[in-house]
């Protein structure tokens, strides 16, 4: 149906965020252009452009710039032409990252500048409530009072677990359900929220180790282990919202395997997650507090501790090699606390990774270390909120906090 | 840069291979259309759309109709109004499979309607001239004589092996290297060229049993094993064009491992393939000639081979498990010589996906039998050609027979 409401996966939702990013492009690249200027440049019919502009003009997202008042600006005798501008004020956007441990806070301007970041440990049980407090203290710290609130389209967020596509059921039943609404009620504006390590794969890939690559594979090796794939140039999300889990694939598939919290057993997250490495680190004798401390270890030479991580990165340099022949990525970024042990962890991983990735791909994968670390969920959840990354053009369209319209 | 020759993969190429999808997708679900019709319905500038129009008559995938004589075609005393209309004479396209042991035939016109396939075995070491030559016979019993080969615009073809992509180095020196050449000039046409294994996960998911699904896994056990992914609605190629390679994932890592064609060791195209698992079936006492008989003794009820069935299934279905977990399909297709043993092989396949991926996604995941089998290659290698399937939206452009062109 070419009449009403497109549907919001459709492909002609798909053409209008392809025409509106191509505007939005256009006048970052250009700077301020004309209505005219945009139609000349964009291709697109003068309806359809001024369908497209009148709508970013009202989501704040472009604004109507005074016209010059030089020769350039007027033509002959008529009206002097009103340029059009990205908003660098009113297009903020904010992404809160809900990690098991921490939240973490970052905020851009419409021209993708970072205006700030900031986040903070807590205790594993904190209630939402008292997390969402923390989140927004840690929002009043940033931009220095630029970040206006009350100017923002939505929220990007990222949680723990798998989330379900906009009207599918949740695919597990997360304790974070509820957390969308509260959000929406706290801040007054619409929340969108996605796995949070898919949404740090995002913000790699954008900013960070992989920015322009368009093959990636992101682990990230933390108190849970998972990852991301940029496939083709695009976020991939799977069918059911459940790729990049790489931290439930079998790696001890004997009676041995010890079981996970994702209902399995031998997964590679009861072997390579920060407390199974301290738990492991402490059976082989390691005295240490904490994982810092197990990290401090490993940088001082203690061989109980290296040889630990040695085993931990031979099963994810497997589990690597595995998911290379299958995908064909041209980057790996390994990231989160596990990471953080450098070469005693990357060269077990490089060794295994080497040994079963087929012969002919060997060279051809480049192992990276994560460059943006806690802040990547929140800036990932940024980039959703924008949804202007060509990484996202074609990820599942999300209409924030409304229900979902289904038109077919 | 938005004058000049746009870059064959650049975000300005891709958008007027989309505009002309548009096109072609209009023609073909309305039938019939005025430029002006064409026009409203696409949303396209006037300037855009009767240069997309021109560049598709020119290639002869749109022709230009007879005005209708009755009222509904004039417009008032004006002439009448000239249609466009896809073209089911000329735009015929061929695809041709250069297995290891066969070769593969198969044309359909612009409608997308096949003409006719056709197929042959051969011996593996029959030369590359000879292999054309069977070629060519097979092409001349298609379509009872429509096809025209002067009317092709491109010919597909698919081989086995990884293809580099345009202006990339071979990724491994393929005995098929010269083959473009050899046909391009035996045939008087451009010649694109791909993995065939990667084409049949094309033919699949355009027209077989994956046929609408968005996130595919298709995997092929034959006398190589191997396959493709469709992710997020797009053919996956990735980085190197070795994605899908599920036959070199290790299933046995130790030093009993055998050695596989790719120079790796202990890889699943060493248990799973149809050589492999006649070889397995022979020393577990099957006296049988060749994998037809192998088929036939397990549909008998054979013990000893239904044993070799459930082992070869138990591995297949862990790699299938752990890359389900990484990529998240919501089908998976088996296809292949292997995969007609039935209910032996995908029982245990079953079992073994369901043991190991994770299970929040055990009933998620769909398995199914190919649909297309032999032909599959060529089917797929005819929507390369085309290149109007929205799967193959984000796949590399290809020059088909030229050297790329760079302006950057």
């Amino acid at each position: 149906m070419l009449c009403g409401m497109p549907q919001p996966d459709g492909p002609l939702a798909r053409l209008r965020r392809g025409h509106e990013s191509l505007v939005l492009g256009l006048l970052r690249k250009h700077g301020p252009l004309s209505r005219a200027e945009l139609g000349r440049l964009s291709g697109l019919s003068r309806t359809t452009l001024y369908d497209i502009v009148a709508a970013l003009v009202d989501s704040g997202a472009v604004a109507t710039a005074a016209p010059a008042t030089d020769a350039a600006g007027k033509r002959g005798r008529g009206r002097p032409v009103e340029k059009l501008t990205l908003n660098p004020g009113a297009g903020q956007a904010l992404g809160i990252d809900f990690a098991r441990r921490a939240v973490h806070v970052a905020a851009v301007n419409v021209a993708h500048e970072v205006i700030g970041s900031a986040g903070e440990a807590h205790a594993a049980d904190l209630p939402w409530e008292e997390r969402i407090d923390l989140a927004e203290r840690l929002v009043g710290t940033l931009g220095q009072g630029a970040l206006r609130l009350s100017s923002l389209s939505a929220i990007g967020v990222g949680v723990v677990g798998p989330v379900g596509a906009p009207g599918e059921e949740a695919t597990r039943a997360g304790d974070s359900d509820g957390l969308p609404g509260l959000l929406a009620k706290r801040f007054g504006v619409p929340v969108l929220v996605d796995n949070n390590t898919r949404l740090a794969a995002l913000a790699e890939a954008t900013w960070g180790a992989a920015a322009g690559d368009e093959d990636v594979l992101y682990l990230k090796m933390s108190y849970g282990v998972g990852g991301g794939l940029i496939v083709g140039g695009s976020l991939h999300r799977g069918a059911y919202g459940l790729s990049g889990e790489f931290g439930h694939i079998t790696v001890e598939p004997g009676p041995d395997g010890r079981p996970c919290e994702c209902g399995g057993t031998g997964c590679l997250e009861t072997v390579a997650s920060a407390g199974a490495v301290l738990d492991a680190a402490r059976e082989a004798g390691c005295d240490v507090a904490d994982f810092p401390a197990l990290i401090a270890a490993v940088e001082g030479g203690d061989a109980a501790a290296r040889g630990v991580f040695d085993r931990v990165g031979t099963a994810v340099g497997e589990v690597l090699a595995a998911t290379c022949n299958a995908i064909g990525p041209g980057v790996i970024v390994l990231g989160g606390e596990v990471a953080a042990a450098g070469a005693a962890l990357l060269e077990p991983v490089e060794r295994a990774l080497s040994a079963h990735i087929q012969p002919i791909a060997r060279h051809r994968v480049d192992l990276r270390r994560a460059a943006i670390d806690e802040s990547g969920g929140a800036l990932g959840a940024i980039a959703l909120v924008l949804h202007e990354s060509p990484l996202l053009s074609r990820y599942p369209a999300q209409e924030p906090g409304s229900e979902e319209e289904d038109d077919a």
